[in-house]
């Protein structure tokens, strides 16, 4: 057997192992019993040392070096083994020990942040966040000698391999110069309008659950080879064959149980459109938290709060809950779904103040792993950017600085993915409508097939074949840059 | 570290690997939709796999020889270091290849079984048959050589540890002459007496599983330790502090259902009693299937079929269906549970045939794997055995000989410890009434409380300290006997 193929055997058991890994976690948020969390923390811990273990040992390296020593291998071969290279790498630049420091630190900061959260009193974590803050620096810096990369840059390689802080400091630079004026006249355009009518309720959450089952069948969503569950937080799962998304109902407003339908079925139908000639390998599977997010957004965002989409689905909301009035009209339910208004939470952000949130964390979380922010300041810069960006003061700090798991949890370097997949969804969308004509109307007849047919063919059947700036590039013509947000933006929100 | 140590770390990972992959297999039975049959299979491949590797490698092999020379061992851990070895040795007595044979023909072989039990045609399945009985016999002759054990104790090995043919011989021996002139007078009493009435439903499911959940509560399950679920046959899996049990609901009778929840909640309470200071260990894992077969009969037959238990359970059957009428009374349903009658079926068996069953496949396993019977001649010595030992003839195969999974499977040698758990669960709660006078009593008052004291000190807490027959005479006072369980037999069924 060729070294490549021998590398081959070995990522498919890889690949098996951490698929088990992510099914353990879907399992702990929506089935288990609480009396399992230490029997499962045994179990993920156990499958992580096996995967550590499996990635490093000596054959990995021999095996990559014979590979490419050997050659011969075609364009896909030669992406797969860079994946299996760079997850060497990054595996190897830190050590074991450091890896376990790391994971100690943030359980007992997350867990010391529940309390601080729920007390509004960012002191009483902060000598756990500095532990954290220290080792995730320590981390960034291995990570970023065999990278190449810089430390914070070595850190968002872990969520959106590919892409550099030298580009997010462009497309969230012109963003953030927009947002701001933007912003005050969509405020100014929906306060001179009637407020939208809120329907009325209850809406039962089985009701709830039929509708969410009926759009995600029109979204090609195949309930043979997926499951739709509740948890405290949507996400989605799962592997090929046997896609898994949650969301939450809400008796009171169907809105959220429903979005995050929407949103979770975008991640999933990602992960089923991946090309099957490569399951279990590194270049079979999505790129970043970037481009998974993009999937979610286009559905969420950009198909799903479109008046063609809802011309489409307000009488089908009415009849899934009986409503009547003026309330379930599709230009009211429009203006419902593109309301506005700056707040102090980002995950209730509406669209055009969510980068703003974003774009705050970036800001705060590059200068504390360069070190020019200390956890002393950060509260005091998490107000202040609130002020500049959204105009708007956070009463305390669990409004503000201790709002988000993330930091406290050890997670640097996320929050611009975010971001990142609102505007690759956007700049994806507009393409697609661009190529077929019918993908925009026939969302207005309930039929995303012409979407997820360009979607297929541009970016679920690429896998890793492509870093995720080149796939967008490829597939839109232009690299990532916020130009095409900004016009959806003006177009939605001020019809310009 | 010492050798010893060093093993428990390797073991507890091991013992990691071993619950996600029941948990898997749970999660394939109750949550998976169809689609994720393949994913599935190479996540359990690979575990498996992973497992053998850690298992048999080298190092395995001097840590126990080192562990042996160092001693100093307490007797948990000298019992814990002989499950290891003997775990080790079953795996390297059999090659990965034959292994992987096995496993291929079984499951070509099942699902072959699966159309020619619906035709009820032996002949198309008996090739595959043919080649799983002789990698099984292959296999078998591998495991005795190591295990200093004859072919078909080697197999039993891995079900019921520690029994031999030669003590099953005289025990099923004993019940095989017991049982025709006992089911005789058995049914002459019964068909004296009028037939018990049977209660009129509908069911519903939501009913059952409530009336369920109330029993499991009473018996000390704790549903934040635990899941009750559905699935086509019942089962139970889990880990400490994780026990799910799964039942199946029959809108038409309540009792298949129920009886379900009961058994497998037998078992998971066997579960949740293990040793917690072995957890994670080979020792501190429950005993044999013979054993494990015990502790959901002891619930299912000995307690709950008992007229202490039904006198309590009666009016909160009734109550959960909102019956009427003399079906619903004690005396009736204590008759109807312990109605007796041979059929074809050993799954749909009562108490007093189902050893029948039990016994003709130890007859005929037994020949099949020492040589002396073929396989062409198994459905004539099946229907032959129904016809000496229940006094009836199959009238097609799919009523004989292919009722069963288990050899078509690959599954040889585990028959036995259905029977030999009912023997056993007979033996534990006679010993139990005599320890504690108030066993049955507070039963009868739905209180399992002094039954599960008893269970917990002289089975439950001692893991695999002793081998099974040890622990049986040690908490019973006598060695695996039919004796108390034909004297159950006759109190419950001739009052004698």
């Amino acid at each position: 057997m060729s070294a490549y193929r021998e590398l081959e055997a070995r990522f498919a058991r890889l690949s098996a192992v951490g698929q088990t890994a992510m099914h353990l976690h879907w399992d702990q948020s929506v089935m288990m019993p609480p009396g399992g969390a230490e029997a499962r923390g045994e179990q993920l811990a156990a499958l992580s040392a096996i995967r550590h273990d499996l990635l490093t040992a000596d054959v990995t390296e021999n095996l990559i070096r014979d590979a490419e020593i050997q050659g011969g291998l075609d364009e896909w071969q030669q992406a797969n083994l860079g994946e299996m290279k760079r997850r060497w790498t990054a595996a190897t630049a830190v050590s074991g020990d450091l890896v376990a420091a790391l994971a100690r630190a943030a359980t007992a900061c997350e867990t010391k942040w529940r309390d601080a959260r729920a007390e509004r009193d960012f002191s009483s974590v902060r000598p756990l966040l500095q532990t954290v803050l220290d080792l995730v620096i320590e981390s960034a810096e291995a990570r970023a000698g065999k990278l190449n990369l810089s430390p914070y840059d070595a850190l968002m390689e872990k969520y959106s391999p590919g892409i550099t802080s030298e580009k997010i400091d462009v497309v969230f630079g012109d963003l953030g110069a927009f947002l701001p004026d933007f912003l005050g006249r969509v405020m100014e355009k929906q306060a001179a309008e009637p407020a939208p009518l809120i329907p009325e309720g209850p809406f039962p959450a089985a009701r709830q659950r039929e509708l969410g089952e009926d759009m995600m069948r029109r979204m090609g969503f195949d309930f043979e080879a997926g499951r739709l569950d509740e948890s405290l937080h949507p996400f989605s799962s799962g592997t090929h064959g046997d896609h898994r998304i949650t969301t939450k109902y809400n008796d009171d407003d169907f809105v959220f149980g429903l979005m995050g339908v929407l949103h979770e079925t975008g991640h999933a139908l990602y992960e089923k459109g991946l090309p099957a000639d490569w399951r279990r390998q590194p270049v079979g599977e999505s790129l970043g938290m970037d481009i998974h997010e993009s999937q979610s957004l286009i559905i969420e965002m950009q198909a799903c709060r479109s008046p063609e989409f809802l011309d489409f689905a307000a009488p089908l909301m009415r009849a899934a809950f009986g409503g009547g009035g003026a309330a379930w009209d599709p230009e009211n339910l429009v203006r419902l779904y593109t309301r506005v208004k700056p707040g102090f939470i980002r995950v209730d952000a509406d669209e055009v103040t969510y980068p703003a949130h974003v774009i705050l964390r970036y800001e705060l979380e590059r200068a504390l792993i360069g070190g020019d922010l200390t956890l002393a300041d950060l509260p005091g810069a998490w107000n202040d950017g609130m002020k500049r960006l959204l105009g708007i003061l956070p009463p305390d700090d669990g409004l503000g600085v201790l709002q988000d798991i993330h930091w406290y949890d050890g997670a640097f370097g996320y929050f611009p993915s975010y971001t990142l997949g609102a505007i690759g969804a956007a700049q994806l969308f507009d393409a697609a409508k661009q190529a077929d004509a019918d993908v925009l109307p026939a969302i207005g007849r309930g039929d995303f097939g012409p979407l997820y047919a360009w979607l297929g063919e541009n970016v679920h059947g690429l896998g890793r074949r492509y870093p995720s700036e080149e796939l967008l590039t490829r597939a839109t013509g232009r690299p990532l840059d916020a130009e095409i947000f900004k016009s959806h933006l003006r177009v939605r929100y001020l019809d310009a």
